[in-house]
């Protein structure tokens, strides 16, 4: 079985390079299921419902987020519907260790044409990131829940020890844990000892001639000024970044992961 | 004109198999100027003097480091010798924009065998890190000092936005910004618009069956609990990553810039 | 009834200067409940259980600490024992928002011996201190448990606005909210619409002529120049600074906070 | 010679406050030189001409700031001054260790009109705030630059361990050296051992029904939920707080320093 996760899809400049790359990295590769991370697609900040229909209509089955899920308010009431339905506003999770009470959910299981079930967990990590609840104990509980073998975690998170960590923690009991949110990829994808596909940063899908997605002059103003700016999303040298891993469908364990980096 | 950067080389896993691979890459890739990040050599603590040693006895030209430039007091008299020395001691590099007084240097200017002149920077971030002076305005000030055209600079830093913008200040103006301290190498080796060799983290060199080098029992301990406890540096699955860049010695631009990730 | 609450005890200055000045003010005031915060009791670093014992002596009922309770390890075996245990080991709390697992406990319900019940909590911040569970939520767990309508806060933290929320947040359900951990005293107690007494720091029993209990000139060389070195508990200037609150204890409801400093 | 410094103006409800109350407080202590940190007057966040020209009226001779100078961006054309004038424009203050290049200046020198000079500097601290110069260099370059005799110093910082470290760093070298940001007095001014007089934070002058100056429920919303929403200054429980020194106009030295918290 094979699933493929892209990465922070940033703007405008992600949309279009992930609408341009997708079907031909689907079918090449015989994509059963597939899972992206929309928290920088509109503009840079959030995702709105019809953006989420967009990765909808793309093929996406399930739409991962992070700290940015909350920057544009249409997508709190898309998000607010039954823990047991399998409608698409279902499918776009934030990360399950927010506080109790927010909208949405960080978890959905579901089931491919094939019968093949499926989880994919967001969590959001703590180190250098506002307050949220533990993700290695949020992990443990999700995880006690979960029928479906094939698990895919998205680990929303700044540090590489937090991350890492998790990784390890997890390994064996989920098939993937990818990270998101520096929006540069690491290259040490590596499928860990129980069998668990890990990469510290799938990285963005969004416009690398940019300071992580937006626009360098605004981001460096900032940083040599410290006065506010908007900043704005960056269109220059646009690629497409996932990760791809083949995992056996019954056990869940990972075989392979594999980085996909595709531009202009 | 090929250059040579070592990453955060970690503990004695990550000593030996630095000292396993170096001798092949240098030439096989006929290195000219070879540099080492050595922060966390001392069983991932620090760097004592017979550890510089030990890098100028392989080859190094340069050592860079960060911040845990102090973990090892030994350190402080080896790096405290006349600014217009050249001895060991005053080419092992703690970054250039700490306070003013703290013992060493930030950048070291030298000439190779060839004649050829090189300058080396080490620079440290601010964003999620202890205070510092601005990277980027230390930088110009270092820059406007420096004659060799050849510049290599070690931007110790945490955020992928720091990095990516410094080496945005930077193209043009040196042949590669290089960052270190995430302990993941990053798959974003580039050459910038201008000619600068960029890449967001080079990774350590040092045991990846770990978090960031340290056993990973111990991290994960800490994470679970928030209890305190000692740091022991991992031994398995030892990786040494690097930085190859080709540049043109009489203009200081880079052509290239290719990721080494060698090990056991 | 009368309830005396001793801001963190620093170092031998601190117990000295407290150990001085306690029975007068226990004497004069009628205090019927002492509750002291111990976390910087050993040298400025954590607390032994011979020093829990020495509060205990002087007529602590409970001692509540912070993010510095496990710097001597000692306690730890000290604080593990049955939760319906009322031995002294029992009434040492750590924050009760940290991790499931950790040794001790956050909350504490006793009986004076004229029969009236009493609860002691132990709650650390967020923003700006290490992870931890959410205290406004961990707050409303640990209430709806407790019986005792007197019911005082120990809310551990560094930000005013997390320490001033959460006072609003109990307004009216414990009879005091505390502030710890910065070791100044604020000059904002007052009761609160609802009768609950609120000062958002207590302020440090310890040496004053220091920075924040530790000698000026270390704490002054790690601000100029970032190096490391031993942080040493200053001498001068001890003071004790209390609050001291007045509540109906058939209600809970705080009906006065005064605060005191009293010194050499 | 008496100063009146006045913390933190926090939106109307502030505003309102100081206007009652000055003329008074300023007759009564036959006040000579007024400073009000001016950075929360815009319904909480930042200052406009207008406002500033408000306090002026009042009879301010400096309007000092903090981290949120830059909320409005009308007030930066009104800063962007030349250095050596007297406008008022020139005597409202950002911090000093602000990037170069930023509008307005840290430092302001003047004479009242008895011919007395004197001197407010304005720093920010850099413990969990964001990145800045250095403010202990930044104190020592501008003092080496300023003539006056009296220099009033508002410290802009969260921790308390930065601003007493600061408080003690230039004790004897300043008339005063007096907190700000935090939004809660503290109870600890005192003439340091120099004749500095010194308070950690004089608190902020606004609505006291809130949590640091905002209406409760929306800072609670978001402590609870963590999710975005519109900040808006609140209105009930208006207190003036200020500090009022007493120094030496011939040697700048502190002779009293008293805390002024004066409310509806
Ligand atoms: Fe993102
Ligand atoms: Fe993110
Ligand atoms: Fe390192
Ligand atoms: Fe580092
Ligand atoms: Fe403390
Ligand atoms: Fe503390
Ligand atoms: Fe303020
Ligand atoms: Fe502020």
């Amino acid at each position: 079985m094979n699933i493929l996760f892209v990465g922070d899809v940033f703007g405008s400049a992600g949309r279009h390079i992930v609408r341009e790359h997708l079907p031909h990295v689907m079918e090449t590769n015989a994509v059963d299921l597939l899972v992206i991370n929309g928290e920088n697609s509109a503009g840079g900040f959030g995702i709105t419902p019809s953006l989420a229909e967009e990765f909808f209509d793309m093929g996406a089955h399930v739409i991962t987020t992070g700290n940015h899920i909350w920057d544009k308010r249409e997508i709190f009431e898309y998000m607010t519907v039954p823990a047991d339905s399998h409608v698409r506003g279902r499918r776009v999770l934030r990360p399950a260790n927010y506080a109790v009470g927010t909208p949405g959910f960080g978890v959905y299981q579901g089931e491919l044409p094939t019968g093949q079930s499926y989880a994919v967990l967001n969590l959001q990590g703590r180190v250098f990131m506002s307050s949220c609840d533990d993700p290695f104990r949020k992990a443990d509980e999700l995880l006690s829940k979960i029928t479906a073998k094939v698990i895919l975690l998205d680990f929303h998170g700044e540090a590489t020890s937090e991350k890492v960590a998790l990784g390890w923690y997890l390994d064996g009991r989920v098939t993937a844990v990818l990270g998101t949110h520096t929006h540069i990829p690491t290259a040490d994808n590596r499928i860990l000892h129980n069998g668990t596909a890990y990469q510290t940063d799938v990285g963005m899908s969004g416009p690398y001639d940019s300071v992580i997605g937006v626009e360098k002059e605004l981001i460096l103003a900032k940083f040599l000024t410290g006065m506010p700016g908007k900043f704005e999303a960056a269109k220059g040298n646009a690629k497409m970044c996932a990760a791809l891993i083949e995992c056996d469908g019954a056990t869940g364990r990972a075989t392979q992961i594999q980085r996909i980096m595709l531009g202009e």
